[in-house]
């Protein structure tokens, strides 16, 4: 089935973006910058060899159209913008491997249903502070009206970044039509974990997206100096925040649970003053909505406890929230007997950290992604990477699963 | 014997001097600043109406001296300095209630030996960084070459900054013959601390100055996706810091231990990544050399079963280091029997905290302090405050104390 394929290709493909868009520190290619602009023209000159369609949506994503027999679409997709100084993988897997996945479809002639390509603009949100941006753009999860008027560090506008890339935000929206055909959507990433690696699998699948609450707390004590307070009449802000973090972490007591405390700031955060005031943002996610109620309840109980017995109040505001996002039972299926079809296994995990595929998901189309092994469970790093064999091992399986998802589409199966 | 001497004079002067120094955030007499210089100048006028010499010092130190039958003297000491938005009484106290008890024994004629009141400069190192700068460059503690380069917030050198006020910082150690006359140094401060006004006692003796082992810990643990990641493969370095934190609290374990942490600082301090390293600066004190070690060994193997436990590194710097430094024996006593003549009841209690004080002793010079009752224990903010009985009760005990100390010196038994 494969006999048009060539993973080593899209490893080399890789390797070249790498060269092209990285230096020393790592890759740069974060969105909205020229590096980027660059990894683009350098993906369309590599899509430009194939009998596909190439263009630019509304909200900024890149799509290439391999027409098939009917209009109904499978969708492969991913990012290439980078964080900077990031990894060389991440974001990047998915798209190369999804173009010579491609390249095998073009070479066996027109399919029974499109196959399409994305590049997504900015699923990392590095300059602007908004993740998912051109996948949350085109399918209605974000409103350009919100987002327009966010500035990076040199004070620059979203909108006017984005102008300057032919991107006009108020009519991202209707990025949403390039979706309407779509019959299922795949997608390939890192697992920017360590469980694959653990288990000595290449590849894994993904069963969903967890769900995530965020939320702020001030800890208010009573600024006093250290050296004249007596330990028992103080009402330290840090303190109280440090059985903070600790109950956070006890709250996470299954392995699907996650749960991060990434920053402390105490006030005034000089050596000699008992600190008056903690912030600290905490981060709870689960792929069980249930489950994450629980361990939120439970930093509640513990926070109020911390409290009473410190003396000092806990103040508590939402930053975020998202609902678990499980993906397609069928597509999961398929996903799984594909990859124990090209390597020695599988397993299937959820995926904590956000990707394109959720904002897919959320708008009901079939969805599923497709996981490769992180070495040591690094990105986000010039560290980053994955041995070769497993990269390749990753192409063959998206390979396979598109085929049997265009099949079954092509049969009315999906 | 207190005839000529009059606590509320003490009280109004330094009220006055708060209408003069101070705005609605608090005192802002910052050492070589404008207001401090009118302070002092203000003072001097004071002193101008007295039978005393005035000058300053090669360190900045102001000096008043009644001349007595001996050339042995003894000193009251304190400053006038304030930190940024500071409180009323801190320093100030003790140069103003030495001024009236100057006022007592000059009203009465000469002494047996001569009566000095010095005004420390910059005791609170607001601006430079450097606490006890005048009296530990003054008793040597200080070297001015180490010093003198040392810039404020605005890049000013502190040599620069002290030649303004007349200061030629290198020549700053002869002002060590000041002290050669010393037989005894006297200081009333207030407490900073909730100990007094908990016992509901108007004045207390200070047996001495807390020894202070501070360090900076950093703590490297491993940098990774808090999403991605489960909780047995992380090595957060926030967790195992929040675990020191809590450490140096347990290890605080008698009435007199003192330990505080002032700041934690995570890297890189995004919510979504689980920390991989993490700064924070532990400050131990105890008035006792071997608990003040056995505290000190308590966290540092607290530390080392949590790096094992959490899989993190935690490296230890030494930025900070005294000795305790106790008073004179029998100071204490003289001091003890002049706050019960003068008040209802006495306690004995250490300073935490460092005051000029502690550079006089380390020369050997026999040295007591009395503390007065801070409402609240709050120091270092425009709420500092003491009920003003107290502050009179404590006028008459320095005077008592000083009168009983002169006594003994003429009559050689100190």
């Amino acid at each position: 089935m494969a006999a048009d394929l060539d993973p080593r290709r899209a490893v080399a493909d890789l390797r070249a973006l790498r060269e092209l868009t990285g230096d020393e520190r790592g890759a740069q290619r974060v969105a909205w910058t020229a590096t980027w602009a660059q990894a683009r023209a350098w993906l369309s000159e590599r899509l430009a060899e194939l009998p596909v369609e190439v263009d630019v949506d509304e909200a900024g994503n890149l799509w290439a159209r391999l027409a098939g027999a009917s209009q109904s679409t499978v969708v492969l997709g991913s990012h290439v913008d980078s964080v900077p100084d990031g990894g060389w993988l991440d974001g990047a897997l998915g798209v190369l491997a999804g173009l010579e996945v491609l390249r095998a479809f073009a070479a066996r002639g027109e399919p029974p249903v499109g196959l399409v390509l994305v590049d997504w603009a900015d699923e990392e949100g590095a300059r602007f502070g908004r993740s998912l941006l051109g996948s949350g753009l085109a399918t209605g999860a974000l409103d350009p009206a919100a987002v327009a008027d966010d500035t990076d560090r040199d004070g620059v506008r979203l909108a006017d970044a984005l102008a300057e890339h032919g991107v006009t935000v108020e009519r991202a929206p209707a990025a949403r039509a390039r979706l309407d055909a779509a019959a299922a959507y795949l997608e390939l990433h890192i697992e920017q974990g360590p469980v694959l690696e653990r288990l000595g699998l290449p590849v894994g699948v993904v069963t969903g997206t967890a769900g995530v609450e965020r939320h702020r707390l001030r800890v208010r004590g009573q600024a006093v100096q250290g050296g004249a307070f007596p330990m028992d009449a103080r009402h330290d802000a840090l303190v109280a925040a440090a059985r903070v973090v600790l109950a956070v972490r006890a709250a996470a007591t299954d392995e699907r649970s996650r749960a991060t405390v990434g920053d402390v700031r105490a006030h005034p955060g000089i050596p000699t003053a008992v600190p008056g005031e903690c912030e600290l943002v905490i981060d709870q996610r689960h792929p069980d909505a249930a489950e994450l109620a629980r361990m939120l309840d439970a930093v509640r109980a513990a926070a109020d406890r911390i409290a009473a017995e410190e003396g000092v109040e806990v103040e508590w505001e939402r930053t975020w929230h998202i609902e678990p996002r499980p993906f397609d039972a069928r597509l999961i299926e398929v996903a799984d007997a594909a990859a124990r079809a090209e390597t020695e296994g599988c397993e299937r995990l959820f995926s904590g950290a956000l990707h394109d595929a959720a904002a897919v998901a959320a708008l009901g189309i079939p969805t599923v992604m497709l996981f490769v092994q992180s070495t040591a469970g690094i990105s986000h790093h010039r560290d980053e990477d994955t041995p070769t064999e497993h990269l390749e091992a990753a192409v063959r399986t998206l390979h396979r699963l598109t085929a049997d998802v265009v099949a079954r589409v092509a049969d009315g199966a999906l």
